[in-house]
């Protein structure tokens, strides 16, 4: 499996995702300067990525800190913290991280400085490892829906490149890799801007997962000649209801399932599942440059002033989804809201096992 | 409109179309090998547009062949032929005009070759205004189904630069137009070839017509909206029951429309109508080079060595098919075998008036 983000002699050590799949080389940062740098230039991107990037951000900032006491700390930390949040105004996971630290901080702040750093530096490889552990479980829960000799398309990339490891939507994979299935992935390449061509594809190559590359106008085709089994996507918001936005195309994905008799499955881990928005419609959908359809590397391939609608999600309603797999199970979108409620009993609601 | 391809003063005038949409320009053969050359690089593409130039690269070779009677001019224009004939050895309709040349010299042998000649270059122009005329009549069968404010999807390049002009998939809309009818298109940009970027787009913009580019992934997010009408496409073959053969992702567009109640049409010359072949399920679809997904004028955009699968077209079931539009009306597939019958009453199958 790809390792995205770690931390290594003191060192934050990121992937290049701007340079794949050209070029596999990583970055060591030694600051949180270098760290913000990697955050803002998209060398490290995906939601739980850049929360992580962002945990050990502030970790290697406060290694570098020279402080008397803890008050002193926390006034010197401060500014690292602000640095990270600017990078990615809208990025919701360094804010969570900022927040997660400042907890942490202030829960531990009758510690000596010293320890405190040391503390940080663990709390920040803890973020990474818990990444890890929810999607693995998302893996484990999901990837009883891949039988050998299946073909399985996704679209996009919620792959281990998006997160600590194994990805949201790869995690079935992966871990069905790891359980000696047979199958095979088919992605699609995910225009306007290719993450299937460019990181899922390598990403699962890398992991020796058999995966085929395909423009997005060949699943309906595939799906039609019964050589697709099963779709797997991730998604970057769920609503209560079970409806689920994701990359622009998902929904006709789960058009094309539906009329092929083919199951779709989300895997969400329950951070991007949001309890309190009732249904997909009050999803605000994000409309993009248009640059991002008009031109590909910098080469124009529409006409100068065309018209152009470049839409970042669409959302599939909650009936075209067979299971949303989460780090605690796979549910069935009709009983997702259930799990705000601590109390609900997730065995009964479970599917399979 | 755009004119792809015409005659003037002892010319033959095309519209480059590889350097679309990013340059305009016409180049001028005054030979037959001008024309071949234009036609083996791609100049001109598209069935009828590739017909018509072949047509004019006979006619253009005649007016240099020296001869001093109908049988010395008939074995100097057989290697006009043969060499207009080897430039793209799977195109149709090259073959086609061939054989309509050869007929036609031979039932015009008692002339002159001095008429002779003239008559080749008249009827290299009937060649050309006959197919704007089997457009025009498509167009105008077709113009019926677009109504004020509606917003037309379309797929691919089915347009007037491939053809003589008005197109086959775009002459309902230059059509509608012409009768000051109000509506806009959304243009698929047709990956991995992006025919729709490069060439719908910009020849609707040419003609004035209301157009947005859009990815394929947008198409079936934007009907969920409502905020398309109705889709037209071309074909590359139709079969005797109905079914459509056309560019890939056709068929994903056609299940999207019957998911959201869209009525799809299919734009058919008769000569796309192979009244041989009973279904679609016999039709050999092409796989192409991998290159065309991986890169993007030059540029890699996926991993060396990754599996791709670059079908370049896929069959839309009849079922899916709300009309096919030809020349002599618009009809139902299920009734489009009665078309193979010339004593048919078509009045009496055709949809609409």
């Amino acid at each position: 499996m790809v390792q995205t983000i770690y931390w290594k002699d003191n060192k934050v050590v990121m992937l290049d995702q701007s340079r794949l799949p050209l070029e596999v080389s990583y970055i060591e940062c030694s600051s949180y300067e270098c760290v913000a740098d990697a955050i803002s230039r998209l060398l490290v991107r995906g939601a739980p990525a850049i929360g992580i990037a962002a945990s050990m951000g502030i970790a290697i900032g406060g290694l570098s800190i020279s402080a008397s006491d803890t008050d002193e700390f926390k006034k010197k930390i401060s500014p690292v913290m602000d640095n990270l949040l600017n990078t990615r105004p809208t990025a919701v996971n360094i804010k969570w991280a900022v927040e997660r630290f400042k907890k942490f901080i202030d829960t531990n702040s009758d510690k000596p400085v010293s320890e405190l750093k040391e503390m940080l530096v663990l709390e920040s490889i803890n973020v990474l490892n818990e990444d890890i552990e929810i999607n693995k479980a998302i893996g484990e829960w999901g990837a009883q829906f891949i039988h050998d000799g299946d073909t399985v398309l996704t679209h996009c990339n919620a792959g281990s490149l998006a997160t600590g490891g194994y990805g949201t939507a790869t995690a079935p994979m992966l871990i069905a890799k790891e359980q000696g299935k047979k199958f095979r992935v088919f992605a699609d390449e995910t225009r306007p801007v290719l993450q299937g061509a460019r990181l899922t594809a390598w990403e699962l190559m890398q992991s020796g997962i058999d995966v085929t590359l395909i423009t997005d106008n060949s699943a309906g085709a595939l799906m039609k000649k019964g050589m697709i089994n099963l779709a797997i996507v991730g998604t970057d918001r769920t609503t209560r209801n079970g409806d689920v936005a994701n990359k622009i195309g998902t929904y006709s994905v789960a058009v094309l399932c539906k009329e092929h008799g083919i199951p779709l499955y989300v895997s969400a881990p329950l951070s991007s599942i949001d309890f309190n928005m009732e249904s997909g419609d009050e999803i605000p959908i994000e409309e993009r440059a248009s640059e991002e359809v008009t031109t590909i590397w910098g080469h124009r391939v529409a006409p100068e002033g065309v018209k152009v609608i470049n839409m970042a999600f669409d959302v599939t309603p909650a009936k075209y989804v067979s299971a949303i797999i989460t780090q605690k199970g796979a549910f069935r979108p009709a009983d997702l809201f259930k799990l705000a409620n601590e109390k609900t009993d997730l065995s009964k609601i479970r599917i399979g096992n």
